[in-house]
């Protein structure tokens, strides 16, 4: 069996991907998982801080993003099966931008959300094969179409 | 020339589709503008209303997704632009979706947004050829770029 | 706006085309409404009577299927969106198949069939945008996703 | 040599699998055979037993085809050859879906079923570039393009 | 109904290109034949017409074949079918390139020839979606996938 | 026969462009011509302009650039046929920048320069399907491609 | 350094595979060298001798040349470099038939036959980045381009 | 975590791959770097050297390019990230024609150069997910992007 490539895009403040993680170690899965850089403040100022400072926040900011943007594209590319994680606070449109690329590729997409963000999301939803509330769904999803139990 | 196809994502709380559909009349630019369904009770309902009721909100709002899935893909994939406006309520996740599925299909978008959500926009914008604040900047883009003038 | 190009695949001994044309040109929708060949008995001979009989079965259904691929595939590849039917007789492997093509060319499916028939359809509604009982049905979503009305 | 990626698709009820697999490694064939879930019941209840109950059927079978199209789906991308099984029961048209799926990308397809099947699979043997009646056909093809023997 | 894009690749030294342009003509099919220049000496010759002299053969062939690609490539990929002829006389080696590129590109190919080429050409045919032998069959089978009659 | 969609990149400081234009005119050929911007103050400025003024020049020609490439990388994809002309002034990356992309879109390239350039050129002439050093050449070959004569 | 594939397609009757794979063993490369079924009397017959009889050689060729199919399309599609070898026997056809499938792919082309040959395969020649007359130049390019020496 | 695949394209003339070779190693990163044959004479040299002798210097250039595009176009379409360098001196069209050939594709694109360039290097730059003016940022940008430190 070859290993599957599972890329965990949005939310940075919540321990989603530890849990997930934790839960396909023990399952033994043959997954590797991977992410975009979750340090927030590094995310926010690679740009600058790799090369050179901006006076504009908007270059600031864009420096940063593109640069952060070769990671998880190729990431997205890669990957065998996408999740993306909403959380309930920021506006987390990049998580919607890599749902939104993943689909457009033709990636499984398994999102992650809670019941109350169902309206706002439906768009994404249906785009995705699995609609999870909880970390351990998608262990469980990953386990069953890895391992077929 | 041929007529440009221009896809029009996004906010549907304000008048900016109407002034960049006037602005591209006004300069008898060979554009095509399109958008998504934009009456927001005709845009959640289409599910059930044609398809019969659901009893769960997640499968009301699920049919009406995919519906209008239909036309906002087909649209996106025949355009030669895409432009994505973000105002400055809800979370207009679908404008990001949108967006994101653009990039993945190589499609140049054009972002159109106040600069106070600059930040929380930057991995969209690095996306854009363009970011701009107003739509007549955008009615200035496409002449620019489909008349060179 | 530009015409709309819809393919309609599967079952042939119901007049479900007849009833989607007549709701199409009532409703005036710049769409091009195409089919397979539908005369049953034509399509299972094209083969042979153009190219020289055969005397083995296998032989003389692959002549025609192929001839008959000429044009299915080409039109799929055409259609912005694909309808499948399936009805209550035969196995209809063909339309199953159709679906399974247009769904890896990304194209919105809809498929039309029976309640009864869910359980089995599973997996093709599953690659579906929408699934509709009556062709009255597929006839208001065209309504929708085109004129968004 | 590199291994060749194998993906068995359809009829779940009888042994075919096991025969090529036995075949395959009785061969020394370097080739990784995979499949759908082949638990009937796992198979059918996947959706609701990960992410919940369901009070309509339609739902509870479209929760579960779609996670299993996560699995499907992948490997018949990742496949460098795809077997498609067809027996005398059940509509099958899961397996007809895949074998269009595989069509549309381009993947070699095997088909392997009953004679008595040949004119209601002629579209799907049209697609495909061998048709086999039996799985050591299969396994015989597999050694020749394999191993050249 | 849209026209069908018609390209008729290989022999140059026969009338079948005129023969099928008759029956097509004939039928009133809306179907719009091209062809590769079919001219022998301006074909070989063009590259150095156009381009300056070579002393070395081997440059003087390139030059114009080279030439001749830009042509006969953009007709292939817009091409919905692509009619390749195989004479008795010389190697044609171009003809079952050009089935080739149609091929890979997924175009239906029609082959047309003498039975007494079949073994010779198995690799070919097998790529086809009909064997021909007479100009006349061709036209058939157009009409048959044009306008299914 | 349809129209042909040639795009011409590079050099804006000669009349090339013009002399290619007056050919196809005089020659009647069914091809439509495109360029990007050649104005060259208004091509360097159109993102300051239009956009907003940037105190830093590389963000100047930032979003020049960036808008410069809406227009040139739509009409690279729709072109039939890519026609790239390099003078003997300025460095023209842009110029080999768009053969590079047209060449990996696979788009037929007519390459236009001086022979003094030859060896400078020639990865890029390597990538080309002729090599041109005057413009009435390449209408030449437009002539022959587009029209067998 | 990863490992290259190198597919060796064309003529079976002289041992310029064996010669390659020498001067590629010699050199220590890093390369994998496949080719399709050089057994003429095996590559004949595969469809037959495992899927059943025939009574018309035309059925008896097709179902070789599908068997075969699978081997060398999957083949040169992993190739990173395809080599074509063209005889002074024989017709050949599938030797340019993979030649032009390759050149759809974008596949690296290199020819290898006799100078005599050059005006009759020069369309073939057009596509390929070397043409080599001798299989030692074959692995003289190989090595310089794998190893840079 | 899988080894990522670094292509560095450019300048041949100062020792900005040995840096970033160096920064690589000892970083320790996953990465592996390639290039393009970087002895300028045996990179002019390698088409006749290995093909023959050609008299006129516009197809010795052009043997030579073509076997050096079978190495850099197979580099850069295994790339996950591609570098372009320019210098201060020549012209570099290669340069500029690989960065427009990886945008094409979608690869992520570095460039590197000196701040004197910005304007002439300006479409280039607007491509590309960061613009460096020192190897060390190079490979601070791959340590982050593949190790997120």
């Amino acid at each position: 069996m070859n290993e599957w490539q599972i890329y965990l895009s949005g939310e940075i403040h919540t321990d989603w991907r530890e849990q997930i993680d934790a839960g396909v170690r023990e399952a033994g899965l043959p997954a590797v998982l991977s992410s975009p850089v979750t340090d927030h403040a590094a995310s926010d100022d690679c740009g600058v801080r790799i090369l050179g400072e901006e006076t504009q926040p908007f270059w600031h900011d864009h420096k940063g993003a593109k640069i952060n943007a070769i990671r998880t594209r190729t990431l997205i590319e890669q990957a065998d099966v996408v999740v993306v994680r909403f959380g309930d606070k920021y506006r987390q449109w990049n998580a919607a931008f890599d749902a939104g690329y993943a689909a457009a590729l033709g990636k499984p997409i398994i999102t992650l959300h809670d019941p109350s963000l169902t309206h706002a999301l439906k768009e994404v939803d249906a785009a995705a094969l699995a609609v999870a509330e909880h970390p351990d769904q998608v262990v469980e999803i990953l386990r069953y179409v890895i391992e077929t139990r």
